[in-house]
């Protein structure tokens, strides 16, 4: 494309002009604002002083008056240290752009890129070298052109896996992971599944993530039981003593480029399929995984949005999956409103009790689901022969092994398990909501849910949260009840009812 | 294209935490890094306060230990002057994304924008409330898909313009304007084209920029005669006496968003075209040219690289021009190797002085650049019509009408212009260098040039810079002087010296 180039100076001359303060700070000078911004340079930034010889590096402050254009201010700390005198001339040299950068602009001019330039942007992320606003043109160049390229995001991947910590396992040892891709309110079926899968004797190092605009996320609910803070050496000893994990990923250095993308996308409040997809398959390289089930439910606030773009991004999800070598298998369904009861961590944790307990009130829903997903990745494991994998799942279940190796999980990481499901101390300030109608639940909102879980203090509050006494399909009669709002404080509950006002959570029909 | 929403919330809660700590900072609160990182808030970040229907505007720090997740520490000044209580629920509200960016995510998405998307991106640049970030995504655009349309262009320039100051003049007077595209040292036609132009009644509003790359620009090549900082009116006035100025732009506000896209584009190294055809047209509609030169140099160094280049740029300056009705001719010629004698201020304001004294020394190709440019300027004002504009330019220098103009501008400006231009006294430290060789000199090293004059204090130490006693084409002995440094001091000197070592300024054959 046509471009042209922009020289920022790699240096540039000042005059030494002493400053009458002692700040205690003989690392920082001080320029002028038009010499800062002629020469591209930030406050903050932090230059090369070169004088006689000698350098020393510094950090810049930016003035009006302090000192003139083509002067360079330094305080009395750093004129005693280095003997600079009045008037010397000294040399501010900018630091180098990062190698990576020129990759970025042929990304950003249309072409593609070769393993080693992503793995070079990749690690310039990771390590500082690459900005905020150079990763925004590297992420730009996911929108230029010809976006990319299957290939490329194949490149991507495997240099975000590589950049971080890794994991290894016995050569041929089985690992399974599960990943659900967001937006379901209580779609909390990780710990049943990591718990029959373990239970069965195949390695599960499940990482899970906290909530960020949800209600709570896998690891704010299973804190509810368990610590979920550990190292990578801590879950593989873990793993190695009972199959499975249920912890934050949040804090492991696993692909860690990722988060200051993700921080650097917000800025957009877009992303490319492309990011999200590397994003995960990233998490699962550097974690070992070899058979992986990936959830992908599609509705109403799901992240993804149509059966059409789920396909596609099955698709890519497959042929990475094929390069790794992980027996990838993607469930796509429509899923309509939360899965569970429970909305909030404790309530949620209760509907994952409840089904490993095997309660008579457990949530179908989210027992179904889970087996599903179990079911799927016994297939992939070779575990599955003579039943279907769904029955085998199923029947760990029932047989209460699946439980038993929850008991075992949460354990060992130094958690307790109450003995009934129904043990556990919702909030004590609480709220019921009746129905204005009779008719049948067509719908319930899920922003709404979220949103008012949230002001009731959600996920930090464990005890806050919704109970629905009635879900999609349910009939309610006028003035039952149909959901609990729990929280520890007459404040939270007066913001969240105050929300409700006006605002129809649940459509009767 | 494919993309996916990523959510940043728009607001979360938090518990109080009081921190036993005096700060004098009522307006600062401090939250822990994995909650910053989650909801996607950086350090510096201004957010909204809210709790029992009371809001205020703080500013946040972050911290590992100081509070816990979830948790927001106040100090003990905002404690006071809110009576907020510990453990109460606050809710962070975080500034809602300025409106343009759904501009800029359409444009990345490759769409073209309408007239007043351009305008909501560009007053948003300019009032600060898109981010770096956000600008980088923008100019990132201008390589997707099918970058920016030349009806785009001409709406992004408009919108630079009118989101500046902007001057106005009489309807139907003529406005003259000349605009050079940087890269050959010495090329200083500016002040003997103002002055051909302003002596001839036609007013001519010069504003010239400094030096950011090259060893001086035309603003601190005048510094050495008079003062170049005016405010617009005061501008206004000196042209309405005098005709002309010649004076520096960059404190203007004077399109003021180019500025901001300058220092993004830096963080990238690279622009498109359009960028700075934008940059440079939204100033001329800014101080109301009517008529314009432009003149485009291509060689070693310059800014624009082959005529191919050259020829396309020009189309879009000429219907940039179509649009805003103004006059304009853009000037593409081969330069070789610098214009003038004089490297660095006193140096190059002498071969303008003596250019416009009509000396015998005087340096003939920038005269004849000069008279060339003026040459078309009088002809785009209808002013040449009998003779030819270069006649008639030629004309005013020899008369000594254009000397006389020069003092007027500059007399008015509050400078001060020497009877003779031999009377200017260059720096007292030199150094001549002789030619090794004898034969004709083929080819001067542009870019080393300007960096021996940096080196040896230009563009701030005015004194400071190299006379070219001999030029491309010119025949030079064995022994014989061929160029002269000057400067103030031993010490760059030594510098510019050193820097020489090894190097070919000239190449003799």
């Amino acid at each position: 494309m046509k471009k042209l180039g922009v020289e920022k100076p790699t240096s540039f001359f000042l005059k030494a002009r002493h400053l009458d303060i002692q700040t205690g700070h003989s690392w920082i000078v001080v320029l002028h604002e038009d010499n800062a911004r002629e020469y591209g340079v930030r406050a903050g930034d932090e230059v090369t002083l070169k004088w006689r010889h000698k350098e020393t590096e510094v950090k810049v402050d930016l003035t009006k008056n302090l000192v003139k254009r083509g002067e360079i201010g330094l305080f009395q700390d750093i004129i005693k240290k280095y003997q600079i005198t009045e008037g010397e001339s000294l040399e501010i040299s900018l630091a180098p752009p990062p190698s990576s950068l020129e990759a970025i602009k042929k990304k950003l001019l249309g072409e593609q890129l070769t393993s080693e330039e992503y793995h070079s942007i990749i690690a310039d992320i990771v390590h500082y070298r690459l900005d905020d606003v150079q990763i925004a043109y590297f992420l730009a160049s996911a929108f230029s052109k010809k976006g990319f390229s299957k290939e490329e995001i194949y490149y991507l991947t495997k240099a975000m896996a590589e950049t971080g910590e890794m994991l290894e396992w016995s050569p041929n040892e089985i690992i399974a992971d599960k990943h659900s891709i967001g937006g379901v309110p209580g779609n909390r079926t990780t710990p049943i599944v990591v718990s029959i899968i373990a239970s069965l004797g195949i390695k599960i190092p499940k990482t899970s993530s906290r909530a960020v605009t949800s209600e709570a996320g896998t690891a704010d609910v299973l804190e509810v039981l368990t610590p979920v803070e550990f190292s990578l050496e801590e879950i593989r000893q873990i793993v190695e003593n009972t199959n499975g994990c249920m912890v934050w990923g949040g804090a492991l250095k696993l692909a860690p480029a990722d988060d200051r993308i993700l921080r650097v996308s917000y800025e957009l409040g877009i992303e490319p399929y492309s990011k999200m997809i590397v994003s995960i398959m990233a998490k699962k390289v550097a974690i070992g995984a070899n058979r992986l089930v990936i959830d992908m439910p599609i509705g109403e606030g799901t992240k993804v949005q149509s059966i059409a773009e789920a396909r596609k991004i099955r698709d890519i999800f497959l042929y990475l999956s094929r390069k790794f070598k992980i027996k990838t298998k993607v469930l796509i369904e429509q899923v309509d409103g939360p899965i569970g009861r429970g909305i909030g961590p404790i309530l949620e944790i209760r509907d994952v009790l409840r089904v490993l307990q095997q309660k008579d009130n457990r949530p179908i829903d989210l027992e179904r689901r889970a087996v599903k997903l179990a079911g799927i990745l016994l297939e992939l494991t070779g575990k599955a022969r003579f039943v279907s994998g769904e029955k085998l799942a199923k029947r760990q279940l029932v047989s209460g092994a699946a439980e038993k190796k929850f008991r075992e999980i949460i354990t060992t990481q130094g958690g307790k398990v109450p003995s009934d499901s129904e043990q556990l101390t919702l909030g004590a300030v609480k709220h019921d909501l009746v129905s204005p109608y009779s008719g049948r639940v067509k719908r319930i909102n899920s922003g709404e849910l979220i949103r008012i879980a949230r002001l009731l203090g959600s996920p930090y509050t464990k005890e806050a949260g919704i109970y629905l006494h009635k879900k999609r399909g349910e009939r309610v009669e006028k003035g039952e009840l149909i959901a609990t709002l729990y929280t520890n404080s007459q404040q939270r509950l007066g913001l969240a009812v105050d929300e409700l006002k006006g605002k129809d959570l649940f459509y009767i029909k």
